[in-house]
């Protein structure tokens, strides 16, 4: 899997990329035909990658390779080539313990920094259907069971310590992709950073309202020390939903590279967040009146599911003889101390969920302020109708993450953001 | 300071140690004299390791090696010798940000998990003094000033992330210690275990009820929890009296073998702990009443001043204008900011407290019901006398789990100390 002998990373153009997979027998083997027949592709839309699409007679494949600079931004803005290494081995974890929920390793090779994956086909990334207001009836159960297998298996639940802290170890050198979220999703959006922009001028007073809010910042910063200072599983670190592919039926979770041990609820609150930003900007996307009604109903509805079944699943896995160093079975013996354990299960998930409502709240904010945007709002062509659609994200992500005692349940989350659909924020011009 | 050219490792007994010492020219040269004139001692009285006092013509030097096994239990119970080179760069460390306040390094070898150090004479281990009733009037100064600067500085508040990670992914690797933590301090004093012991059969029904109290098991494990992933800052992970060595003005803390990265209130309350526990079994040593009065009202002082010095030290290097990632400054600008800033620090300082109280409770607990004891208790030798000091400590220590918020600053840890002085608890026998 590792075909290390490559030699020294450079950036594979089309050219190099059919050389380079012409002599991987596996791969050319799979794809089929001469190399002269391969059709190769960049289809690369996010942030900070090459992404190549490569069909033979045969079969397709997906090829991913990381360049040693963020592409949103260019050269000036340097990121480490481990980050494809480190994506391997969160994908590797991750297809161990959520079989089927990430697309099939291929090839690595670590210098090169190149991932070969399955070709995901006719999956699309779940966000662009969530803009054309698709419903996906298979995603909860498949999200759920991603983040339910992922989080609590990499868990102190789960693992012996010494396992747990070679895990920690193992990703450790990732840091420079979690100094990536730790500024722009826990600190620019709140100060003056070159790198902000949201829909001006309508927004421009929200904005500064959030710079001067010092309750916002302190809650912000209590999350990023946790995000930072509290390893408590094997996140995927960047877990949205244009991180998700899907079809009616099935769901492929991709590209790891931020991964690292961190808090749970960063994960959770990803997914959450960016079904909210879904339901917010839907309005947005309406060409007449109600004619998303069904959609929205289904994406609050899948909020709360996604919540209450990770939590299930969560807590099932954990009653299920769970062998990790923490909260040991020998310690709740009998009767009261099962019916005890159980009861500090509950307060266990309270407190994950509290977390995962203050990271949705930093994930929205950070996505109407930051560097980067989304397509949910983004592709809103009337600036004015989508500084509605974001004003009313914000004001519910700036509920949560200061008030989070008002919201005890995801029903009152969803209850919140239901309220906010139709609630007009004053803006300039 | 490595000397690693010593190959592989074996058990140093007298004769091979004087010989080895003679190879090392530093170490030759500081002691004076010929190799056959050195006077070597083995002193160790610690539960793991052998320790040599080695005195030549002009100077003397403490040695230290760590055993494959656990010597308080022997070669069922192995231990890793890779904890002599976590002391080392644990030791290494606290040099830096502590200096005067550890022993001088002066050699180490990694294969024969070795460390030479400074011989630090006339200092005894402060335990023996606090069971002799002596004041230490410059401890207070010296003990915040070390858990001061190496918390700190090791913590989120100073470090950039990627720095906080390297710290943690240094220290994973020590994980046998953690576990020896974990097993001994968090888990078997709260079940029935073959190595817990205590005075019988004073003892024998609070043994009991504490095996059956499901509140305290849910307290310890949330505390075990936290022991195991919350990596705030190098813990010197073993901070009682017994590791650390006084004279009337002079503090170094020694052996810090289980040093890792953990949460900041164990190393607080391993001090607050040990004094608490020498305030408690004051009566013990009574010849006769009233004798030991003075010392008592210094330990509670002692204990007060701990957390007061300590809270203040660090607050003060956090004002100081800290660059780590956690709470940018450029979040908190303007005099509102700084307020805001000021009043969350008070807030990281309470969630500290209640952390240390827990842990506090937590090291009086093993010390009484599990496999190591302390001589505060040990050398009381009626054991009817013994357990009712120990009841009493007992008591404290189970309120401070379970009731923490009956506890909100350390005067209520001490008057309720003070108020069982003299509770007389209902013991067989």
């Amino acid at each position: 899997m590792s075909g290390d002998r490559a030699g020294d990373y450079r950036i594979l153009h089309e050219a190099d990329l059919r050389d380079y997979l012409a002599g991987v027998p596996d791969i050319a083997a799979l794809l089929g035909g001469g190399p002269a027949s391969w059709a190769i592709t960049e289809v690369g839309d996010g942030n900070l990658n090459l992404v190549f699409i490569v069909k033979g007679t045969k079969g397709g494949i997906a090829v991913k390779q990381a360049l040693p600079y963020v592409r949103l931004v260019g050269e000036s803005w340097p990121l480490p080539l481990s980050r494809a290494h480190y994506e391997y081995l969160a994908l590797s974890k991750q297809a161990e313990l959520a079989p089927g929920l990430v697309p099939a390793l291929l090839h690595h090779n670590k210098p090169l920094a190149l991932t070969v994956m399955e070709l995901l086909e006719p999956h699309i990334i779940m966000r662009k259907g969530l803009v054309a207001a698709t419903q996906y009836p298979g995603f909860v159960d498949d999200i759920t069971t991603f983040m339910a297998q992922t989080l609590f298996f990499t868990s102190d639940l789960a693992l012996s310590a010494a396992e747990k802290k070679e895990g920690i170890a193992a990703f450790a050198g990732n840091h420079a992709l979690c100094k990536v979220t730790e500024d722009l999703i826990f600190t620019d959006p709140y100060r003056i950073a070159e790198q902000n922009r949201w829909t001006a001028p309508y927004l421009d007073g929200l904005a500064a309202e959030l710079r001067d809010d010092m309750d916002l910042h302190v809650a912000i910063s209590r999350l990023k020390l946790k995000f930072m200072a509290s390893p408590e599983a094997l996140l995927h670190g960047d877990l949205h939903t244009g991180s998700i592919m899907v079809t009616e039926s099935q769901t492929r979770v991709i590209d790891p590279e931020f991964a690292f041990y961190g808090p749970m609820g960063f994960d959770v609150g990803a997914v959450l967040a960016n079904l909210l930003m879904a339901y917010f900007a839907s309005p947005g996307h309406e060409r007449k009146a109600g004619e998303r009604a069904a959609f929205e109903g289904w994406i609050l509805e899948t909020v709360e599911r996604v919540w209450n079944e990770f939590a299930r699943k969560f807590l099932d896995l954990w009653g299920a003889g769970a062998e990790g160093d923490a909260y040991p079975v020998s310690l709740f013996a009998g009767e009261k101390g099962a019916a005890r354990l159980e009861a500090e299960r509950q307060a266990y998930m309270q407190r994950l969920f509290t977390d995962a409502i203050g990271f949705t709240a930093a994930k929205t904010i950070r996505r109407i302020f930051g560097l980067a945007h989304n397509i949910d709002f983004e592709l809103i062509e009337d600036p004015r109708r989508r500084a509605i659609s974001e004003a009313r994200a914000v004001r519910l992500a700036r509920a949560m993450m200061v008030e989070a005692a008002a919201f005890p349940a995801i029903a009152d989350v969803t209850g919140a953001a239901r309220k906010l659909r139709d609630w007009m924020p004053e803006l300039p011009g």
